[in-house]
């Protein structure tokens, strides 16, 4: 066998995005940044891709020059797989170029910029085949795993609620009015998208339940907000879910939750017992149950899924993180890049990556919240 | 000065309540249990006083007779006010009496069965300028007085977002449907009134937020629902808030939330912090600021409000707990009533205890909350 | 059955933990303080005594007056009990004083000034054969009761190693100098004793190690230390354990740990398990064990030792903190005395308080710690 | 400027620490695995090497043939540095070799099997003036940066405590009678050295109190015990410690401590405040102050000090583990020698990782606590 090849595309000097999917990438010695287009100034790409040691040769002016420019290299050189992580609106064009030339694709979320974008990339994927991932990173996490499949094995018996909060609090002032490149597209709906929070991290709260529980949602009420004066996109914003089951739930995201940092955390309950994970501590995981002590799962200690274990690297009390979890994405879908190449099929607990299916999925939600939130009448919309 | 002598309708054996209120009361050493009428079985009620041993001639057999023979007592016997610890169909009708008697009255919450009542009472109490306390017993925490404060002392800055929840798990079962007393009358709607979760919990959290933010919640949009099959009244139910300064927020409330003890727990952000609150840890209040490192306020440490210091009993680290935040109400309003009985007006600091007021806004919030949780259509209803 | 009637010696205005006792002794409704020698000023003794609305007559001008004087009152008046909470070198005298005239007896802790005493003590208690109860209030907690049985039930297997750490910051500057009183007693060798931090907290833990893990310390190894110039008493110190039954552990004890406030915590190893309980948390135990995940045991939840249950009172999630820890040793102290009175046996749940010979064990802790801490070249002292 | 290129000696199939210095180097993109000599069977080591994609002619049979034929590679190829990570008795042959041929060495701790070898590695690294670095991890984490610099600038003032525990629970039972390669080579003395926990986990805590505190230990009093029978080497161990300042401190470290995962925990208390780091939870550092509310500092929140932010990839709330923090020594070892190839000098922020006098004194300190432990009379012994 040998690693994978990868390009990128986006991620120069300056982006946050970017660093994180190489680190993630080169983590476990499976994949092999080989070239990039980081940037859409030819000249800061170059320099983003000396900055990362890659042959000047193969740092391109644009994503199209490094599509077609490497799908002409022989194939002990080409990259296999193309990386994107630039903003939203920058999505769906270098996704369909490298689908439409043969190569793999691994995506940042949300999948795009709009449902028609959407759309069109799934025919796409559909039509070559291909593998196409999505980062929602969080599903990478071993906890999130072992609760999944403590779910899908009946531990909690039927699910009757769900509680998914995602606060943060790094837009509390008008950042993307000072020179903030996260703050300024983010908030920006000709690059963002629709929504602002409910795109940016909302999507990663409903995209963390529906892996998590096996349920979908299928209708929400919302109400989003724009606390900020000028903004012009939701920056809080609350959702009352109905599952398709009967559970009943709740999901919100803001952005403007003052000291908070990253505050993903997810309460699944069931009619025996609960589960609680909170992504600022990931290792851990309780159990609650009805008239028994609460339980602390942790990675690496006692009897886990098998799934769970495949996801962690260092024995227990070693703590894995943000990368780590993010890292399984990339992992898992090298290995199932491995297999293809050697036509063999990987085993099932690697094929666990978020497809394009989840963005459709993701893309609708931003859709109905927003139509939802604009709403002022009509109470429930379905999903 | 002397001690304040009370009186107690309902608590008798086998209640859980009425023993938290007579410790709560005993406490501070500024109460003295006289009498009581502790059950509608007055062969019940007088082994109860016996228990807590009552003089036997002060062990009614019924409100009535306690109320009607207390008053006829001389003034260095009689009782000075009445505790009233029954289920919620039974406040109206002793407090009542109590009011037309002359006593002051403290009772549990909510305020009574229905809006009727309330406002009945509210007329009762206005007319008779007497004193009545219902025991939202959460706000008597220092913590949560430390919280009050700093928002009203604007450290905080504009309210923009609250977050409070309160799930229980204890009904995740039909335990109705054995002998257990406490489940059968919350779960029966001609002893509850309209409302389960939402009247026994959900009215504190709603208290919780009005008390601490200073604001009124201003329109809701709720969805109630029974998960257990043949259970009259809601059991879980979430509601959207929105209030009179453009604060968003959050409320629910949830008795079939497996693994849950008794969950309440506040988050509300202003423009430049927030404040997190969990009654379970009482003695901790967490301080979130924007670019700043979180502070954790405890009880007895540094530089707090009055109010916070007035409502502490014992050092840093001795924590205290539920009945001491209890007690505080209690305390209060002992010391309200020994300041009438002197002619004296109490420091401000202790005028503090929840009303007939509060208990209005509380049955108006039930009112509100079952009418959208029933209502398919209309998104938002005023309160 | 009727109230027990207590007396109090020390605990006057500016006290602080007198009116802990008197909290503690009310709470449960099973005591009523009756007469009181509340300071050496007699003034001050009637003043204080007035506060607490007792009659005058019986707010005594001194502790000989006060044993004397009740004494002769009629067996339905005079007090059952005398509540002793002066600094440590006033136990001895009204302990004395009050077992020869035939009261019982608590006191608070360490037993008294010097072992000399304590032997005295105990023989007057052995002879009265009157109860004598020593308030090591921090067994009084249920979750310290509920590892005590597990241990005592041999779920952990044997024990290995103990930690139990005792660190404080309230004498991190020189508090004696001013004018606060708390400060300038324990840390006067005429009023404390020969330790300091030793003596205030350092013999809670060895009372709470000893309680926890039924075994006794047979050998220490320690190191003493006063870190501010011009104190005169031991403010920080640590000791190595050995124990009968071959156990290892670490035992400290700290007033000069900036920041801390009252962070009692033990740590209890066996083959199988552990137990970990923090007082300043105190309805929570963690019970971790090898190769399975941790449980987190609560006050109130799920099936717990009769011993834990007896000493709760309030549901799962409804916090109870140091005072009602407290209580309960007065409650099981009330209780032993009702059941003499009434000529039962009181059930042994309840006949478990610390007594005077956990007093004489912690006496010998502190000669053996100050032993150990002043000499230079002997490792180990047998306790 | 080019990617460093390292070979690693040990760390074959089934090994444990090596997989985690490999991530350790990947992370971030510095440096390529090019070469390496993975196990003591020259097949396993081969093996090992292509399961990593190495180059077949690369993956050597023994750490000597691989110094040998790397050092006559030509410039642009031949590796740079030499990464050991062998049991304790198999750091100091490669490491010599590999210092004699000119590669900077990053070597596993403690640094090797005893004091003789650890002076002979010191006067090599001297005389070569190369590269040494040892992976004492735990240094590495942004908040025991943060915590060292504001000791260093007398944030908490002049330090008086020092609290630092190591709990582990594996070696619970006789784990090294089965097949686990950690547990066997740990605890034989031929392999380990002659301490057990002390020389594993021990030199960890040590290093990490000096360099945080930057205080040097100056008298140590231990108690080493081993409780399974037939077991050579100490499992469990506490050590009373004297700083060079005169402040107090306790050490301890266990691997019978049944249920604890990785505990190490630090607390270091100065005349104004502490600091509380525990690694199961790194990115929060808890500070401590006098008379004002405890400070929870978090990677990327706030002001810190440059060393805390030059050790941070993500943004707050992106929790990093410990593999970032292992792989913080190996990016500034990259950056050391990149500097070094271009004949520059590196910010004195990146000259930050743990040395040959580093392991050194971890190695004195074995020796010290071990005689301590075993010298039944003699209480304080010089460091």
């Amino acid at each position: 066998m040998r690693k994978i090849r990868m390009g990128m595309v986006g991620g120069g000097r300056g982006a946050f995005i970017g660093a994180v999917h190489r680190m993630a990438a080169a983590l476990d010695g499976q994949i092999e940044l080989v070239c990039g287009a980081f940037s859409s100034s030819p000249e800061k790409s170059k320099a983003s891709g000396q900055d990362l040691y890659l042959d000047p040769e193969r740092c391109y002016g644009s994503y199209i020059e490094m599509i077609e420019t490497e799908a002409k290299l022989p194939d002990n050189l080409k990259m296999d797989i193309v990386s994107i992580v630039t903003p939203n609106h920058m999505h769906f064009a270098p996704a369909k170029l490298a689908l439409e030339y043969g190569f793999h694709v691994i995506c940042d979320k949300p999948l795009c910029f709009d449902m028609s974008e959407a759309l069109g990339l799934r025919k796409l994927v559909d039509d070559s085949g291909l593998i196409f991932a999505l980062t929602h990173n969080y599903t990478g996490y071993p906890m999130v795993k072992q609760a999944k499949q403590m779910i899908a094995h009946h531990e909690l018996g039927q699910i009757r609620r769900v509680v998914v909060e995602y606060p943060q609090g790094w837009l509390s002032t008008r950042l993307e009015s000072s020179d903030q490149k996260q703050a300024s597209w983010r908030t920006d709906p000709s690059k963002s998208g629709k929504a602002g929070a409910m795109g940016d991290i909302g999507t990663h709260a409903e995209n963390l339940v529906e892996y998590m529980t096996g349920l979908q949602i299928s209708e929400i009420c919302a109400d989003l907000h724009t606390h900020l004066e000028g903004r012009q996109l939701d920056d809080d914003g609350s959702v009352l879910l109905r599952f398709e089951n009967g559970a009943r739930g709740l999901l919100y995201a803001s952005q403007i939750s003052a000291g908070e940092e990253n505050g993903l955390k997810i309460r699944i309950y069931g009619e025996l017992g609960s589960v609680e994970w909170t992504q600022m501590e990931p290792n851990s995981l309780w159990v609650k149950w009805l008239d028994k002590p609460t339980q602390l799962y942790r990675t690496g200690v006692g009897e886990l899924y098998p799934e769970t274990i495949a996801h962690t690297r260092i024995p227990a009390g070693h703590p894995e993180g943000y990368l780590e979890a993010f890292a399984n994405i990339y992992r898992n879908v090298a290995k199932c890049i491995q297999a293809r190449l050697e036509g063999k099929i990987v085993d099932k607990i690697y094929q666990d990556y978020p497809t394009v299916d989840d963005g459709i999925r993701g893309m609708h939600f931003i859709d109905k919240v927003v139509e939802s939130g604009n709403n002022g009448d009509q109470k429930w919309i379905k999903l």
